[in-house]
């Protein structure tokens, strides 16, 4: 065991607003048959309230009865806003005063980089108690003009609450993670930061939407994934089979059947959410093992494989015995 | 000691262009005097290469001959751009591919947060040779409708290279932060995120831009940051007198002068470079104890106490023992 810790507390927040491939095919001038055949994606979640808020609901839900963290790390995509960093806003919203905070940003695989980092921090007494939250609005990048991404993406939050733990056979067992800068304008949003700022006269809107050329992220990274994915079962001994359940980031209809289509896991042992709610960027993983913990699809014991693909690009695994 | 590790590489990037308070009058309608008994800041360097090039500068002059790290943290303000986050960009301008990378933000903290995660991340094993560069371009964000604000901004580049170290008695003895949200509107980029986003009717050119609140930021830290400072010291059987170096945020030249007049250093041991480089946001701490260490004000074996305040607001100490 790399790192032993507990996840006590799991809680999620999904936006009451349904937008069905119905309602998207009319802003995409797409029908719902190529909705759902391309992004595989039959409904997605539209948030009204901001990822603050969202992201506080799910913590709340997260913390229950339990003391105040002692560090919250905000692990999402898209932030709120550029300064502060969103976990001030969301340790607002929870009406804590003095905790530490700070965000880890690595887009898509912002949860599996936090879960590590966190992982860590226990491990060397840091911290006791960490409060990790993703939450994710990216409807409100979508581009309409670029079908495809657009028909991807969800609103959601997810938040997990992790405590040191005397027994050394739970927690973090290994974490491997790669990132190729080749990949970097596979997925963007090219605005909002000095690159093409706001105020630039040559910053397009366009500039300010999330823009993903889905096949060829797929074509990039299904090798390193499948290589990555074996190299950690094998430096633990372990084979697909002897892993209770695959979190994948919900990337796609198609990039998570690629799980047991070609990774070599049984097709009932791979978690996917992302028909009824989309691609929610940071927030899909974490929503994904939330929801899997709440259906007691996964239990104290089992030994989950997290694993996903993000911008930059960037691919990460993480064995989690719960 | 808690982490032990050695940084063994050093590096900065302050851009060639220097813009004098004089020249900065011109824009905020004030007088060169004004800007610096207000800011403390007599010139800044102003970049006319990204924060990605700025920091890639830095890091190259940080890793020198050594190895490729093994992992890299962007440690900035604000990004080149929303998505991916700015550690890729830096790895590309680094030449690199595969090596692991994200984001570690709070602002001007964002620094002192990383060493923190990083020094946990040696110790657990988890990586070797880590790299943390901060780069950030302040001045792209300026508000000259906000004179105060706009005359502390500056550009620059900072990063260091840390490896595990056998010598128990190096590395990070002690870290503490704290988050307030209270003060959370104190220092703000409102625009850039799902808040104000860059498509939306009512977002402002002005919620695009730095707007600070400094004499309420420095009221509103001054007690806090002096009693975290005292109880980092007690609790490591320290006075201000054990420590060599006070490396502090260069937040404003009232913010720095503060750690000698209402601190108890000595002001020779106080590293004040924020007349000649501005407020240079998450890069100005590195900055400072780069150029502490390349004019040998700072050595082996020295006790270093880093310590700053960040939008949030944030406070955070570290002390390092080189």
């Amino acid at each position: 065991m790399k790192y032993p810790f507990k996840i006590t507390g799991w809680g999620k927040y999904l936006p009451p607003h349904i937008e069905t491939a119905n309602d998207l095919s009319l802003k995409i001038n797409k029908s719902s048959d190529w909705i759902i055949s391309r992004a595989g994606v039959s409904e997605r979640r539209v948030s009204d309230i901001d990822v603050d808020k969202m992201g506080a609901i799910a913590a709340k839900e997260a913390i229950g009865d339990k003391p105040a963290p002692d560090l919250i790390i905000n692990a999402s995509g898209v932030p709120k806003q550029t300064i502060p960093d969103t976990s001030v806003f969301i340790q607002k919203e929870l009406g804590y005063e003095g905790i530490p905070s700070f965000s880890v940003h690595s887009t898509c695989l912002s949860f599996i980089t936090a879960i590590n980092v966190a992982g860590s921090l226990i491990h060397s007494k840091a911290y006791q108690n960490i409060l990790i939250v993703s939450s994710d609005r990216g409807t409100r990048g979508r581009n309409f003009n670029e079908p495809e991404s657009a028909s991807l993406l969800g609103d959601a939050a997810a938040a997990v609450y992790l405590e040191p733990s005397e027994n050394n056979l739970i927690g973090l067992i290994d974490f491997e993670m790669s990132t190729w800068p080749k990949g970097a304008s596979l997925t963007e949003v090219r605005g909002g930061g000095t690159n093409l700022h706001p105020q630039d006269k040559e910053t397009e809107d366009e500039d300010n939407l999330f823009s993903m050329d889905g096949p060829e992220v797929f074509k990039y990274s299904l090798p390193k994934v499948y290589e990555m994915i074996l190299n950690v079962l094998k430096r633990n001994n372990l084979s697909q089979s002897d892993i209770d359940f695959l979190i994948p980031h919900q990337a796609s209809g198609k990039g998570v059947k690629a799980y047991w289509k070609f990774g070599g896991f049984d097709k009932d042992k791979v978690m996917d959410i992302v028909s009824e709610t989309g691609n929610c960027v940071a927030a899909s993983l974490p929503l994904a093992l939330v929801m899997a913990y709440e259906k007691k699809l996964i239990k104290e014991n089992n030994l989950i494989f997290l694993v996903g693909t993000g911008a930059g690009l960037s691919i990460a695994s993480s064995i989690i015995k719960l």
